[in-house]
C-alpha cells in the first residue's frame, strides 16, 4: 500500500506558516493518510528568511515570487499563508493552474473577494480548504456530533466570543511585519474578519445559517504610528465588535470580538442551549468542554467537564493515553490529515472556499449593520 | 444609646416578602443600627396564608387590604413585595401618606409608571428605596471600591446575563399565584424586567448611564394555558432578550437574558474590562469574584480567584471568619441595614426610586427597540 | 397544632455562641419543627460582654456561673459552646441535671473526657448532640444519600483535608479570649482536634469505622508570646497533622489539616472513590458537590459540577429558588432543626456524644501514633 | 554554525517510543539546538512490528536484538523506551560500549538496579538522562523559578497525587505487551514505580531530599489473568500506594498514588506551600499554575490562575502566540532538548541517572515501609 506523494508549495512563513508546516509533518506520523505530504517549496520575498525558514521545517527548495511557485509542475498544492490582501490574487492563480489550494482565513478581505476566489476553485474542481482550524478541535467536533446524534432538541440559544488584550497600548504601532492585522488595506478589517470570523465559522457549522446581525463596532485608539514609515496615520480597523442575530432555525445569539479585554489572550468561547442539553466550550482549555445533559437525574445533575483525552474521543485516539491533553497546533494537525482523506477519497473536506464564502458574507453583514445602524440581512 | 423603633408594613408574601421579612430579622443581629424594626404588619389578600405567614414571621397583625395598612398611624415604612403591576399605586400612595417606601424592582412595569412613583416620593421627601439587592453582594460591591479607586483606568467593555431555564417546558402555566411573571399584564414584560433590569441596575452603578441600545427579543412558547382559567392564551412576554449598546463612558457592552438557557439555574454574571484591569461575578457562586490586574509581573500574571470572606471585604467582618461563605439572603440583609443606616445619618440610600427610573427607562428602551429594530437612545 | 417550648441556656458567646444562637432563632422560620426553641439565658464569667450579647440576640436573661443556669428548673437545653476545657464538667453536670445538652466540637479534650460525656448522657438518658455541622451541608448530605443507596459500589479511597494559613505569623500570640485554640491546656490538641476531627466525624459517617492510622505532627513554631501575660512559652499544640489509614471497609485514605497552608483559609475538602462514582466536596465552594457517574456513556462522561440549590436537593426547598445559594451557617440551622425534629419523634439525632466519642478515639490515635512513630489502632 | 549530526538508536516501540520519538523529531524545529539529531536505528523483537514503526517515525534501519545496535558504531546515543527489567542490562552494556544514554523511568526497578545503571554511566563518563518528563512542564519549571528566586520563604507543606481509574475492572488481565505494568517481575512495583516515582522526582527537584517515609500499599483485586497464559494468578502489584514523609527542611508531605480513583485518568497534582506564597499544578490542565502571592493587597488577594502560554513563561517562546497551549508530548520535547544544549555545553542535563536513583531510593524506601508498618529511612 504505498502511498502517493502530494508535493506542497507554501507561501508565507509567519506564525500560519509555522502551524501549517507543523501539521505537514505531523499528520502523516498520527493518522494513516492516503499521501505522503512532501514540503517541495515555500515562497516569501524575503530570500534570507525563506531560506532560514525552509532549512528549519525541511522545504526542499525556496521562491521568492509567489507565480513562479504557482508555474511549478513538481508542486500539487499550494497553500496561503500570507497576509490577507494576497489571498484571492494569488488563489485565483493557483486555481486556475490546478492546483490544490488551502487558504488561511478569513476567505477573502471580503465577500466580493470570497466569491472570485470561490467561484475559481470550483471552475477549475480542485480540492480547497479554508483553515478554520477550530472546526478540528476534538472537544468542538464532539459538540457537533451530539448535535447531529439530536441530543440537544430544538436550539435557543448561541453565544461567542473571542477575547484578547494585545493591543491595548497606544505605544503599539500598527503595519508592516507581524502586525499587519492592524492595518486595515492588508486586513480587510479588524477583529471582525481576525477573529469573529472564527466564531462564525464554528457557529454555523454547529447551528446552521445566519440569518440577519444587528451590531456595532468601536475604534478605541484612533491614531497609531505605523511600523515602516514612522508616521502616525488613523486606525482603519475595527478594535471591537459586538453583534445579535438570528439563525435560521430560530434560535438567538450574541457574539463579541475585542482586542481589548484586559486578562484575556485569546479566549474563544462558545455555548450553545438547545431544549435538552447544552455545551460550553472555549480555547484557553481547548482539552475540554462542560455538557450539560437534563435528563440525569435531578440531584446529580450538573454541567458535566470533560476532559477530551479518549480513545472514543474526536481525533483522540491517534495522540496518546486517557488524561493526556495535546495542544493548539494539532488542530492543524487534524485538518490536513482531514483533507488529504477526503482528497483521497474524492470528496471535499470542510470548510471549503463555499463555506468560508459563507463566513464572508456575515462579516460583510456585521460591518454593513455597524455602519447603517440597522439590521441588516446576511 | 436606645434606638428609635421603626414599625413595618409589608404587602405581599411570596418569594420577596420572605427575603425581606428575613433581611428585617436579621439585619439588627449582625449590624449596629440606629433602628429597631419591628414586624407590624403584613398584607395579603388571602386571610388564612396571610395569618399563617405572619406567625411564621412573628409579624404582629395582619391586614387584607393595603389600603387600610397605608392608613394605619402605627406604620412607618411600607415596604411592597406583591406582583408588578401593584406596585405604582401602592407606592404612590404610601408615599402620600408620609410613609418611608420600599418596593421590590422592577419600580414600575414601564417608565411612565415608574416616574410617577419616583414623582410621589420626591414629592412627600419620604425615604425610598428599590430592592436591586445584588448591589449588596460583598463581591460586587468590592468591583465598585476598586472601579472608584481608578484601578481600572479607561473602560472598554461591560458584559452581563442573566440566564435560567425554568420555563422551557410547553406544560409550563401562565399567570396565578407564583406564575405571574409569566403574565404580561402583571409583570409588564418578561426577561427584560424581570432579569436584564438587575443587570442594568448593576451596569449603571458600575459604570455609569447607558446611551443607546438595539435589542432583539423572541416568545420561543406562543402559546400557554392560564393557570387560573385553563385558556390557552397567546404568551405576551419576552422569553429571551438582547442587546449591545454604549455606555456614555464610551465603552461597549453586550446584555442576555433568558428563561431558555438549559443548565443554568440563576446565573447572572458581569464582566468589566478596563485599561488596567478586569473583574468578573456570577451569582452561581456569589461569594467569589475574578479579579485580573495587568500590573502583576508577567510570569505571574493571572485571574486571581478571591474568596470574599475575609474582614476586609464589603459587609464580611459582620459575619463568621474567613473562608465561611454567606448566600443570597444576606444581600437582603445588607440593603435593609444600609437602609436603615442612611435614613439614621438623613441621607437616601441606593437605589432609590429616581435610580429604579434609570433602570426602567433602559428596559424601556430595549423593548422598543426589539420592535422598532432600530437603535433606540435612553 | 401548638407547639411545645424548648428553652435555651446557652454557655459560651464566641463565635460559636453566635452560630449556635442564629440557628436557635433561624430554624423556625423555615422549617416546621415541633418545637418553639425560646433564647432563655445565656451564660458567660464577663456580664458586660454576656449582657450585650444577650441584647444582640434576644436572650432572656444572664447567668455568668454556668453551675447557676444548670439548676435553674425553666431550662430545658443546655449548649455548650465554651472553650474545650470546660466541655465535660459542664456537659456531666447537665446532663446529671437532666437537661438535654448539646455541646460543640470536639466532645472532649481526649478520649477519656469524651467517655465520661457520653456515659453521663446516656445514664441520665437526655437528648444530646455534637455541633459537627459539616453533616448539615446539603452537598455533602446527598453524598451521603448516593452512598446508602449503593451508587459508588465498593469504596476504595477517602481523602480529606482542612487547610488554613492564619498561624503563619511568629508574631501571633497565643491563650486568652479568641486565641485559646493556641494553648493546648484548654483546647486538649491543636489542629488534630480542631480541624482533623471535623474530616474524621464526616469521613467515618460516610464511610464507616477507621480501624488503624499512622501520623505525623509538627509544631512549626516553637515558642509564642502568651496573649494575657505576655510570657514568651512553648507553644504545646501541633500546628500541623497528616496521617494515612485503613478503613474496616477496607479503603485507604489519607488525611492532613493545618493552619500553615499559605493561601487557604477553611479549605475543608473531601473525596470518596468507589467502583461506579466519585464525589467530591469542599468548604469555599459549599453549595456544590463534584460527582462522577462512571455509568455515564464515554464520550460524555465527566465531573458534574452539581449547584446544590434545588428543591429534591437535601434542605434546599425551605430556602429560596434553584440557583440561590446558601452560607456556612445554615448548617447550624440544619442540625438544630432536625435535633428538634427528632427529640420529637424521640429519636436521637446524630451525631450523638457517642458519635463524638468515636472521633476522639480516632484523634487519640493520631497524636499517639505521631508519638509513637507507629500504626496505632484506633 | 553547521550543526554535528547525532545518530539516535532507540529501544522499544511501546507509548513511551513514540513519545520520544516525536521529540526527536520535533526539537529541532522549534528549538536551536546544537545537534542535529538523526533516527538511526529502532529495536524489538518483533521484526514486521518494529519495520512498521521505523516507516512510520522515519528511523533509517531496524535491529530486533539490542545487543547489536550497541555495538553498531554509528550509532551516538541509546535511548530505552522499553520494559522497566530491561533497563539496567541494557544501560549498562551502553554505557560500557561509551553511548550516552537516555532512559525512561523508572530508573531501575530497584534502587539497587540504579546504583549499578548510575555507576556504570559514571564510569563510562557519558551523557546520561533519566526520562522524568514532567520537570520540563512549562508550568512546573515557573514554579521551579519562583521558589529558587525565594518567593515562597520558609517551606512547610508539599502535598502530591497521581489519580488513576484504568484498573478497576475484574476482568482486565495482566502481563503481556500493553500490560506489562501489571506484572510486578517485569515493573518491579505497581503505581508506587509507575506513578509515585513522577511525584516523589519533581517533588525532590522542587523541595529537596525526603528523609523519612511511612506508608502503606495495597493490591484491591489479588488475581488477574493473564494476557498471554491465560493462567490465574496472584496480583503481585501495588494498587495504590500513599506515604507521609519529612523532607530535610523541615516541611511535611503526603503523597498518594492509585489506579483505583474512579474518575481521574492521569491526574498528577501537587502543591507547595511556603511562607509568603503557594503554589498548584495538576497534569489534567498542564498549561496552567496557580499561584497565590501573600504579599498581594488582602481585598484582592487571591489564587491566581495563570495561564502559562506567554513568551515570558519556560519554553513558550519557541511554540505559539499568548492563549495558546501546548500538550502533554511537549515535555518530551522539552527535555531533549535540553539534553541536546547541555550536552553541547559538556554540561550534564538533569534529571541524571544520579538522580533517578534518588528517587528510586525513595520508592525502596516507601515499599520497605509498607512492609515493615514502620518509618523508613531514606
Amino acid at each position: 500500500m504505498s502511498k502517493k506523494n502530494l508535493n506542497i508549495g507554501l507561501i508565507g512563513y509567519g506564525f500560519m506558516g509555522r502551524t501549517h508546516s507543523n501539521a505537514f509533518l505531523q499528520a502523516g506520523r498520527f493518522f494513516d493518510l492516503p499521501y505522503k505530504p512532501t514540503l517541495k517549496a515555500v515562497c516569501a520575498r524575503n530570500p534570507d528568511r525563506v531560506k532560514s525558514f525552509a532549512a528549519n521545517w525541511g522545504y526542499e527548495s525556496i521562491e521568492t515570487d509567489w507565480r513562479a511557485m504557482i508555474e511549478r509542475p513538481d508542486i500539487d498544492l499550494i497553500d496561503i499563508a500570507s497576509p490577507n490582501d494576497t489571498h484571492a490574487e494569488i488563489a485565483i492563480a493557483a486555481a486556475r493552474a490546478g492546483k490544490m489550494v488551502m487558504c488561511e482565513k478569513p476567505l477573502g478581505r471580503n465577500a466580493a473577494e470570497a466569491l472570485a476566489m470561490t467561484e475559481a476553485v470550483e471552475a477549475a474542481s480542485v480540492p480547497n480548504m479554508v483553515w478554520y482550524n477550530y472546526r478540528r478541535v476534538p472537544g468542538v467536533v464532539l459538540i457537533k456530533q451530539l448535535l447531529d446524534e439530536g441530543k440537544f432538541g430544538r436550539i435557543f440559544h448561541y453565544r461567542a466570543k473571542f477575547l484578547q488584550d494585545w493591543t491595548i497600548s497606544q505605544d503599539l504601532p500598527q503595519g508592516g511585519e507581524g502586525l499587519w492585522r492592524l492595518d486595515v488595506a492588508v486586513a480587510g478589517s479588524g477583529v471582525t474578519g481576525d477573529l469573529l470570523a472564527h466564531n462564525i465559522d464554528t457557529a454555523m457549522w454547529l447551528n446552521g445559517p445566519i440569518t440577519e446581525v444587528s451590531a456595532v463596532t468601536e475604534t478605541f485608539i484612533k491614531e497609531r504610528k505605523h511600523n515602516l514609515t514612522g508616521d502616525v496615520q488613523p486606525v482603519g480597523i475595527d478594535d471591537a465588535s459586538a453583534f445579535i442575530c438570528r439563525f435560521e432555525n430560530g434560535s438567538l445569539a450574541t457574539f463579541e470580538a475585542t482586542r481589548y479585554a484586559r486578562g484575556h489572550k485569546a479566549l474563544y468561547t462558545l455555548e450553545i442551549n438547545g431544549e435538552h442539553a447544552s455545551a460550553f466550550w472555549d480555547l484557553h482549555d481547548l482539552h475540554r468542554i462542560q455538557y450539560f445533559d437534563h435528563q440525569d437525574e435531578g440531584r446529580v445533575r450538573g454541567w458535566r467537564n470533560v476532559h477530551i483525552t479518549d480513545g472514543d474521543h474526536p481525533y483522540m485516539k491517534h495522540w496518546w493515553v486517557p488524561g493526556l491533553q495535546i495542544g493548539y497546533e494539532h488542530t492543524f494537525t487534524h485538518q490536513f490529515a482531514d483533507f488529504l482523506q477526503a482528497t483521497g477519497e474524492g470528496r471535499s473536506s470542510a470548510p471549503t472556499f463555499r463555506d468560508g464564502l459563507a463566513t464572508d458574507r456575515v462579516t460583510d453583514a456585521v460591518l454593513k449593520s455597524a455602519k447603517s445602524r440597522k439590521w441588516e440581512t446576511v
